[in-house]
């Protein structure tokens, strides 16, 4: 059975981003990255740069954690009160379930999306990675920063991506058993990568 | 650049060695999984039973590991006093070696191969992996015996693979670092798979 939605998870500077990009476009695809900001502020009627800040990211506070316990997704549609970076996530995990409730095929960049739409068949989940060492190099490049700058910046948004997918999910970032195939991303073309995905996900 | 080596690392019950079976004959390459040990015993000389019973398993001596210390393939040449276990991952080790040198292709399971010949640009590392329930099923059947009967025998024989490669290599079995793909066999057949690899690889 064809795949109707591919999910993208991504170390930071893998190309995860451009991939899906090209991917959805080869597929004739949406693709949807952080444009699910500008949807989810349309739905909750909050500021899109006000979630901008919360995109990605868990909420900062310690008593609000521990006051709520685990914050799974189910739990968190009634919540009265709920950070921003909930409400985002809940906004988001709904667009990305009415997304694949629609008729168009979706490439969907991060925003735990595999986790969202686990148990559906016609899901492809992806976990992309490459050596750290060329991540470095490709972010120093992508934001025309040193290298000494580039690697803590790699570091940090790696960890705050796998911070968010783990607390969201109660799952952990990048184990395999979350994804249908993870790929290195180092000696291939962005082209190449996805002719593999799409062999995977039989389109 | 098409790869001459695909070396599968695999969990229990995943299928890889069917898959690399299949592989190797699509391909037309030779195929290595157990027959390493027939070679490895003409090699040094011992019985290739005795050598069965060391197959991608650690010494069991705890005294001989300290005494030793780490045990890395580089250090292990010329040591007088060797376990099987070890002289079989020399010998072993050795001949993955010559198989890359020499002119023909080829599929290897297991071994540590991708460890063997990390650094080599024509060799293609896949680890596959499967559903923990998928695989019980799959070794019940494969064995003829009940699940609760293959259910510890999965758990056993991954632990053994995992500390085989953990000690030998000082990585870690299955951490995607080590390879260029990591598949999930669950929702494809094993040719389906094999088309993945061979788009991956180049071939």
């Amino acid at each position: 059975m064809a795949s109707k939605i591919i999910t993208i998870a991504r170390q930071y500077g893998s190309g995860g981003r451009e991939i899906g990009h090209i991917l959805a476009e080869q597929c004739g695809f949406e693709f949807y990255d952080n444009n699910l900001i500008t949807l989810s502020a349309q739905k909750i009627g909050l500021d899109a740069g006000r979630l901008t800040e919360a995109d990605e990211k868990i909420p900062n506070s310690i008593l609000y954690t521990l006051a709520i316990g685990s914050s799974m997704y189910s739990g968190m549609h009634n919540h009265n009160f709920q950070p921003v970076n909930d409400k985002l996530f809940v906004a988001q995990s709904d667009i990305i379930e009415e997304i694949a409730k629609g008729e168009k095929g979706a490439v969907i960049v991060g925003r735990c999306a595999d986790y969202v739409l686990e148990g559906r068949e016609d899901v492809t989940r992806i976990f992309l990675y490459a050596d750290f060492d060329r991540r470095v190099a490709e972010i120093a490049r992508r934001h025309n920063i040193k290298l000494s700058d580039a690697k803590p910046l790699v570091v940090k948004t790696d960890k705050r991506r796998a911070n968010y997918y783990n607390y969201y999910t109660g799952k952990k970032w990048g184990k395999l058993e979350n994804y249908d195939m993870a790929l290195c991303t180092d000696n291939h073309t962005h082209e190449e990568i996805c002719s593999i995905i799409k062999v995977l996900a039989g389109i």
